[in-house]
């Protein structure tokens, strides 16, 4: 089955965008020079599952920031509403995380990168979240989206590693999720 | 003017206690053998404040955890509601962050040790933390009481280092505030 996996950054109260999904706190540090490792976990995924809410945002960037092909969950979205430009580089599907991951299974994408918070929820409650990596910025910016949101029961993580960066001030630590899937 | 510094253990999804101010969760980690630095910061605070409700957990241990002076904030305890093997140990007082402040200052201590949700909440929104001590927990547990709120503006804070500890998976980060107090 097609393994999931987190690479996201977020405040240090808790929250990946504001509450009208600005990320302009993003930008707020000085990063030149640093090697986050976005390059190099994208180029071990096959796919990028992401919700409706951050697939509007994406387009809002004015260009496709993705090299890999990307999975759009929404109920309400069709194939017509690919931009051209963007044809061939995005699908939409509707369906549970399980079920989600058995469509991608079927295309032969054994790692999927899940963007967005409410697709990231949906599949940590459903223990089908096999490892974060969760970049910590040092900010508080009080309200917004949290990354983060209720669970059935305590989910148990793994502590991999932990890198600081000297310049940004980010604390990055990646995690295997022990009561989600191997 | 006396400096307000905060230790504190936090959820990967930044939560203090359940709903039910209960912290068994934090008894789930082998920590057998890791020093994470707790008595060495204490060493260095003159005394510590806290709210009501983490007073009221605390006197539910069955011993007094500190051996600094406590002070307590609360609109409606008093001198009379400390227990007679706590007395000495803990005052009652009201008043705003700034307040509390002057008042430490006015009793000679200058490094005051802020400890619970809400008393971390109202100082740092009024910009009155010099420092933070999170160790984070590598659990979910969904909702609780947050150790983080609302904000009136941006808080950025400096990144000094962070430890992680490899038995328990904690990752322990230590920040100057930058909008608040030197």
């Amino acid at each position: 089955m097609t393994s999931a996996h987190v690479y996201i950054g977020i405040s240090l109260d808790g929250f990946i965008a504001r509450k009208d999904d600005q990320i302009d706190w993003l930008d707020a540090f000085d990063v030149e020079g640093e090697e986050h490792g976005y390059d190099a976990f994208m180029e071990e995924m096959d796919v990028v599952v992401m919700g409706r809410r951050t697939y509007e945002k994406v387009l809002t960037f004015g260009f496709w920031p993705f090299s890999k092909p990307v999975v759009v969950l929404s109920n309400t979205l069709t194939g017509a509403d690919v931009p051209d430009e963007n044809a061939g580089k995005a699908e939409f599907f509707t369906g549970s995380p399980q079920d989600v991951l058995a469509h991608l299974d079927s295309k032969g994408w054994s790692k999927a990168y899940l963007d967005g918070g409410q697709v990231i929820q949906s599949f940590l409650r459903d223990g089908l979240v096999s490892d974060m990596i969760l970049t910590r910025l040092p900010i508080l910016i009080g309200e917004g989206l949290s990354l983060f949101g209720p669970v059935a029961r305590d989910v148990r993580l793994e502590h991999i590693e932990t890198k600081s960066f000297s310049k940004s001030g980010f604390v990055q630590s990646r995690y295997k999720v022990l009561n989600g899937a191997d």
